[in-house]
């Protein structure tokens, strides 16, 4: 099985790589856009055997505890096959 | 309208912090996991004139030539609202 963790920064939270980005793109000429956010995500590979709810559980507890810094950040689980 | 960017590394190239996560968690009692490879994701903002045909073009031109890295670097390009 296959779960992905997406962690960002919280919204209030400035984000000066994304700022850098879009301040390039603007540069290339990509004028339409008006934001740009940068953040990770983890594909993380688990032996099928456990449960799908007791997983997710698992995951969500491994994101907050070692994917993401709570403080400044959010995440998101998401299981795949 | 909003685009993300999703930038990992290629299969087939070694990925360390992946690595370190992995073992970071099998230390920490999570023996269940296989695998971890860490990527990363651009959240892009884009004034709404926009159609969608060629904004999925625009998108697809500046993972390709701004946010990845061909070389090592693969990308999927997903358009929402």
């Amino acid at each position: 099985m296959r779960a992905r963790v997406y962690v960002s920064l919280k919204p209030t939270v400035l984000d000066p790589q994304g700022k850098t980005i879009h301040a390039a793109l603007k540069g290339l000429g990509y004028t339409a856009i008006s934001d740009v956010r940068q953040g990770k995500f983890f594909e993380i590979r688990i032996d099928p055997q456990t449960d799908p709810a007791a997983l997710r559980k698992q995951i969500e507890q491994i994101a907050r505890d070692v994917l993401a810094n709570p403080v400044i950040e959010e995440y998101r689980v998401e299981l795949l096959d």
